[in-house]
């Protein structure tokens, strides 16, 4: 039985909590949210303790931390957690800055429970089955990867403002994606960027709402990412394998399956499942379970914080490629 | 907070038990199970009380009883729980003697408590999309609704020879179904049925594990049923509604949207969700919502005593339709 | 080289003259009809005979005869064909009397060239792809054979009024493609019918709109179609097999494969293929390949004269089964 | 009644040789072939005249002249046909060679007939159902396009060796439909390109057989092409819109729609259409109808001699791209 302490109850935090009490090897310890309110509501509905701070946390009994606080605490929490010899789970992305965040990894490096981050698509059933094709030498060799991610609607202004740029808080899942199933490190980036859903904002914040990404490997196959930060059609999440034998995709997900026909049209009656709460759902759960069988020194994290300082990488490659309007060598970053 | 006693803690008791564990407005009171291991394991896990007859649930603080013991019980435990002021919410069929369940709902029908039957299909999100388009008007006048049912397996012989024959064991969600589609009564039944799994089992049972039902009412609505007790390609749950003004389906579920394209081939990574724990989630968690609803005042039982006497009764209808080769008027039975 | 004389050029003569035109081991000799602008519009543009009476088409060096007339005309000219010595291809049904269908098999027995009935459905390249799962054992043993089969729009009342009803004019076509897909003859027949699309016209003719029959086989395999003389979203055309071993399905067609997703809404851009113009045109050419291979003895022809009688008998069975309540025996028909 | 003569009767020229014959608009005037077996066999066969040299086909009174000949022949011939005063339809590319193809466009730019490219993709009824939604304001400003287009299998090396590049043989499709949904002129061009499936003959010719393009529009719009010269599963052919009001896209069309379901599979019982001539078959009906309304005046060429030459500067900059490992300004080319 791994106990966990969660900081932050926010929407991901929550839900967190909630996998992990239903979860039959994993037991809730406590949570602690800056807003105690929040924590509170967590704490009472699911019978656990409220910390009253990270330090009484990693000062508690647990077995391992989960840090879903946000982005600019993760490095402190990391090494904090490390250092009271608790195994981690942190959400993505580790830093916004990259030298920060390969630097937390060096610091940490000799750990000895298991550090895991959040890249909870890695566990996504469809995405799996589509890596388990090319896995299993259903693909021959692999040639293209083409990965679709567009959010059903634009964030807050104030989370964009903060975020850190649309490779660093979006597509940074995409790009790890991209590393999962290319199975080779990428060595050059070319990105492409516009400003065509809220111009100001993104002028305002250097940043962009609807980006191309390429990535090549050494020996040639190529990554293919499309993001936008609105797609008023729904939640849009595919990916597609290509290569020499065959092709493999991960479509998209409805809440559920019925349709209407009429005179002149046929439709789903139901919506994309709506966002990545719920469109994840089952990854998410799968991420806990390699978490906890991580702890328990059955598995090993599925992804490491050295993904989590790679996929960083890609995304300074991608700003730093529309600036230059060139293809950016990985290893230059 | 409605809280509910569990009788019965086998595959589908265990389930209602999680999902009343987890509901935000119910409590689980406590369980029953005749083999006390079984109601040790889930009062443990769930932290409940287990009780150890069912006179001891009815004589309970509980506000509610969830019926899931096996179907010879099911009139005495309605009865049971009625006197003794507690709502029901009991599994399909009533019983496997109509004369006995019509018997039992007459008996019952001056509770004041809701009783409720187990008909999941009406609270499948997909099947109730179709309805929903059809009452809102998109299919114009419904002219036909057809069903299509099949298990992916036989189940044991033990199962098959106590279970009342097809049409009062498995038919019945369809034949409930049909009616909540059709929105008006079924006054015609008429049914062929044939022995081409396993033939010498349906023989000795005097059963049939391929069968096909139309039920007609008195403005001439046709529900079509087909059933097969075993479908090695999965478990098959489908409806259609076909009317003046259009179409509705509600189709079957994966267990995800991978696909595999090679030489020669196309084919879904995933099979169809395996049998109706998985297929019917949402329905259970649905139709437990509607009974906590209906225990609090808010809502109305979507599917009555009165509706799992009715099904019974096209059930009946079609055991006496195959025997005499001919259309029975649902009134002479 | 096959030369072949049509007669009839109305929709569906027109459509045989220019595959006839097109189709390479072929040659349309000749056409006929009572509405001699009709078939000289077709003799200037294929650049063909225009014959002044069925008799001169019999009379000439045509190799065989297509007949495209109405169906009252069918056995005077199979018979007059046969008595020609020429290869017949007659469309559907042979006769609306089931006798004199009969008698005409009986009179032409001995006809040394081939005699087939445009059957087009067995033709069909998804149908057949179903059917040939079947016979390659991939579904194992076959239980039951689905066919909707739902027209996109009402004919006129004057085809109703003479169309012999829907069961010899509509279903005629699933009633011979549930045989063909069965591979074993059907003992007993069940319908239901009901007149909800046009009711007084229905009523006026003793017909009906809306229709569902149950074939069965000696060995309990079972067929259902189900019918509708009017279907708004389209013309709707399916075959599921399913067997022992697993499911067959041939789907509908679109026009095209585009869709729109928007707010709420995923939908196809293109309709269902019109009619069976369209949505049959490859089993209408394959049709006339499989004759012209008859013709020069190189194949057997698919759907012979016995074919449509045999077809011709499910449907007065058909008839009957709604006249008495009750499943008919073919013998007894 | 448009008279055209043909020059090319390989297989994309006899094609078009049916597709004319057919037309209720055009004649087939006249064939002409290096190989005068293949332009006799066609002459034959479609009762028309076989011309012995190209010049005796702008001597003619042929209306309009079809190019489908290699494409070291294009600029000559189009500048032929015009001084003939005829109307031209000739197949991509204009040329191998930019400038010349450039010229060419400047040389004829006082043509009084129509000239057009053979850019069928435009004309393809679900490709086209996809910008109609664009066109209707369906999918509001459009944010980005992308073309998913794979060959089923490698041309033969001595085509490769001949083609120009896959940029200017097999791209310059998906460049001019870029452009065509665009409806918006390119001015950047980032381009990737891998030698994956046949290295050595790509690194002799130069070339590249999988590759991924970025147009991008000066307001930002972005038009993300993947291509590869083989796809073992079938002719992968998907365009796919992407707005602020929704999204629209144009899938793969099969050979029928059947599937066969088994225990642990789905699948499609037919592969994709496949290779050009099947699945662009519509397209090339209604290019042919475009070009026939065009040299009656009733019309403008929807691919004009202009967008040929565009196409052929998007392909250049394509190879400048990966050469220079930068975006290119379409402009410097």
């Amino acid at each position: 039985m791994t106990r966990i302490a969660l900081l932050g109850c926010g929407r991901i935090g929550r839900m967190h909590a909630e996998i992990i009490a239903a979860h039959p090897r994993a037991k809730l310890a406590g949570v602690f949210d800056v807003h105690s309110p929040s924590s509170e509501e967590v704490a009472v509905r699911l019978g656990v303790l409220q910390y009253d701070s990270p330090e009484a946390a990693f000062a508690s009994d647990a077995d391992a931390v989960l840090i879903a606080t946000p982005t600019a605490t993760h490095v402190d929490f990391i090494k904090a957690a490390v250092a009271a010899n608790k195994a981690v789970l942190c959400e993505k992305p580790v830093d916004l800055d990259f030298a920060r965040a390969r630097q937390c990894a060096e610091d940490v490096k000799e750990a000895s429970a298991p550090i895991m981050i959040g890249f909870c698509r890695r566990f996504d059933p469809g995405h799996r089955a589509a890596r388990d094709a090319h896995r299993n030498g259903q693909l021959g060799e692999l040639h293209q990867v083409v990965i679709t991610s567009r959010d059903p609607g634009m964030a807050p202004d104030g989370y964009i403002e903060t975020s850190g740029g649309i490779f660093r808080d979006m597509t940074i899942h995409d790009l790890d994606l991209a590393r999962f199933m290319l199975d080779e490190e990428v060595t050059h980036v070319t990105a492409t960027g516009a400003r065509l859903i809220a111009p100001a904002l993104m002028e305002r914040c250097g940043d962009y709402d609807t980006v191309t990404v390429i990535l090549t490997t050494a020996s040639g196959k190529q990554a293919i990412i499309t993001n936008s930060r609105e797609a008023v059609y729904g939640y849009d999440q595919r990916v597609e394998l290509f290569g020499s034998g065959g092709m493999a995709l991960s479509d998209n997900h409805r809440e559920n399956a019925a349709e209407v026909w009429g005179q002149g049209f046929t439709r789903h009656a139901a919506p994309l499942q709506h966002f990545f709460i719920e469109r994840y759902r089952a990854a998410f759960v799968a991420e806990i379970d390699n978490f906890v069988d991580a702890c328990a020194g059955t598995a090993v994290p599925e992804a490491s914080l050295e993904d989590g300082v790679k996929a960083l990488a890609l995304a300074e490659a991608c700003f730093r490629s529309i600036a230059e309007a060139r293809t950016i060598a990985v290893k230059d970053v």
